[in-house]
């Protein structure tokens, strides 16, 4: 990426003070026209792209895109959210654009928080995450006709619901992690999930599943389900184990249920076999900081291409195309848990 | 916190669409004088305080925070702004503020920023992030009399640095754990911390220096400087061991840095006594995710917390009130690591 060309820059070449640029561009009324037009060459000539106050001018928007923030969760799979928001704040500013946030605790809430934040600020585009069935808030932008793009495929079942979208593959990912353990010899491989019912998780759930199919192997018993913690993938993983000596590994569908996992897979157990605890592979998913420091293997989602894909879907919703998507494929990262 | 009003209830209320009650709010002009009246009454009424379009109209004001968003790090450390970030979009909510996300480089590309939010959006004022000596941003603000609040304190020499800030107080979190190490029995007690001349690392450094004098004990050859990183904490902390057997307990400035340094306080060196290596305790700070996830004893800074008084010194300053500031104790939290 270039040098971002600054207000500074601009008023240097143009041979006037900042404040002249400022107003040229702000209040072009204080401003002789000469003057202006020499500093809207310039403008042009440095590629001075950022300043969205003469693209506002310019383009009759605000430059704003918002998305909503939401309160800590348990600090371990919250980072992949602020993985993307970062990623998306630089994409946004090489696009010109700035991300305001707001918060909603349900749809509906978000629904008032869209119409307060267009009758105040203007956004011109919404991103969402955490898409899920039945989604109300795509139902009212797309009524609307009003630009956004998701971090997150449309789990609706809907068939009118046609939105840009990007989105990780899921059980492309659980898939790797199964056939990962299938080729280092492991047959009998559980799964750890959250409860039914949330797009993210049954994808998750299902590309484990589909590579146990493919190896020819029966799934049954070897699925569990709660909700997410690291807490709650040890109590799991404990009763998996012990309920069925033949389990060697275990796929989780979040770093938090994982490491759970791990504490139960690297702990001696008296009641297992005395060397089949030590085989107990565990692989997690998102690679957290928490995955890499303590070794869990885990599949990786590309979140900074995630954000800068869903820019360039916003970009191209903003001049007028027709809705396009993405499946982006996750990989595994290999480490000592599996 | 009451449960949120919205649109939709102000609508319900007033007996009329949610687009009129918008309309009351943003282009009154194309409402009946009594159907706005009305509106505002039930407004008024239910204290439907988020509505940032009538705020502004009332107040003149846009209702928008700016905050500078870096990219991604190496992801342990990077926590603690994520986690201030949720904190303060939270507060600011409470506060019926929306916070507005840039980038900027250094300090040169900060003001170019200021000048380019100012124009475009007129954010009421900026939370600055990352103080630092000779900070040439808050001279800038400071000049043009515009609101900001700083989360970290003003660290230059400049006598006339006046603004509202909120800090943790570094130095006592180190010195906390440091005391915990004492005692523990500890006595060599070494710090790793980073390169001098970061406001907030010397202060680090100073706490643990200020526990050993405390104790009479001498801190020669025990301090060590390295830039922040895993494998450089590491690095250092085998270096430190292998040339000094007597020290038993290190005290690290960041999670990330304590995380190397475990490494090697868990691995066995042939090197060392047999018994030595055991009781090599670890203590890291900021108490990230990864703390908790490998039973790091950690310096926990109460983030929302400073996120919400940094809101409300925000609110003071755009009142009008004299600047004040505020320095917050951090607390230690005690694992299996020392």
């Amino acid at each position: 990426m270039a040098e971002k060309v600054t207000i500074a820059d601009v008023a240097r070449v143009a041979g006037v003070s900042r404040q002249t640029v400022s107003n040229a561009l702000n209040t072009p009324e204080v401003v002789r026209p000469e003057t202006r037009q020499r500093v809207l060459e310039v403008v042009e000539e440095l590629g001075y792209r950022v300043n969205l106050a003469a693209r506002q001018m310019r383009t009759g928007r605000s430059g704003l895109i918002a998305i909503r923030v939401d309160p800590v969760s348990d600090g371990i799979n919250g980072s992949v959210f602020d993985r993307f928001l970062h990623g998306l704040t630089e994409a946004a500013a090489e696009a010109g654009h700035r991300l305001l946030l707001y918060t909603a605790a349900d749809d509906h809430k978000e629904i008032a928080a869209f119409e307060d934040l267009l009758g105040a600020h203007e956004p011109d585009a919404f991103v969402l995450t955490s898409t899920h069935h039945k989604d109300l808030r795509t139902t009212w932008l797309l009524d609307r006709q009003l630009p956004f793009v998701t971090f997150g495929r449309p789990w609706s079942e809907l068939p009118d619901v046609r939105h840009p979208w990007v989105d990780v593959d899921g059980a492309a990912g659980t898939e790797a992690a199964t056939e990962h353990l299938l080729a280092a010899g492991h047959r009998r491989i559980a799964f750890i999930g959250w409860p039914p019912g949330s797009g993210v998780g049954d994808d998750r759930r299902l590309g484990w599943a589909r590579a146990l199919a493919g190896a020819g192997l029966d799934p049954t018993g070897l699925s569990r389900e709660t909700p997410d913690g690291a807490a709650e993938g040890e109590a799991v993983a404990r009763d998996l184990l012990a309920g069925d000596p033949d389990i060697t590994a275990l796929v989780c569908a979040s770093d938090s249920l994982a490491l759970g996992a791990l504490q139960v897979a690297r702990s001696p157990n008296p009641a297992w076999h005395s060397e089949a605890y030590r085989r107990i592979a565990v692989i997690g998913f998102d690679d957290t900081p928490v995955a890499k420091a303590i070794g869990l293997t885990s599949v990786h989602q590309p979140l900074t291409e995630a954000a800068a894909r869903c820019m360039s879907l916003l970009s191209r919703a903003l001049e007028g195309s027709p809705p396009s998507h993405l499946l982006l494929p996750p990989f595994l990262v290999v480490r000592q848990s599996a």
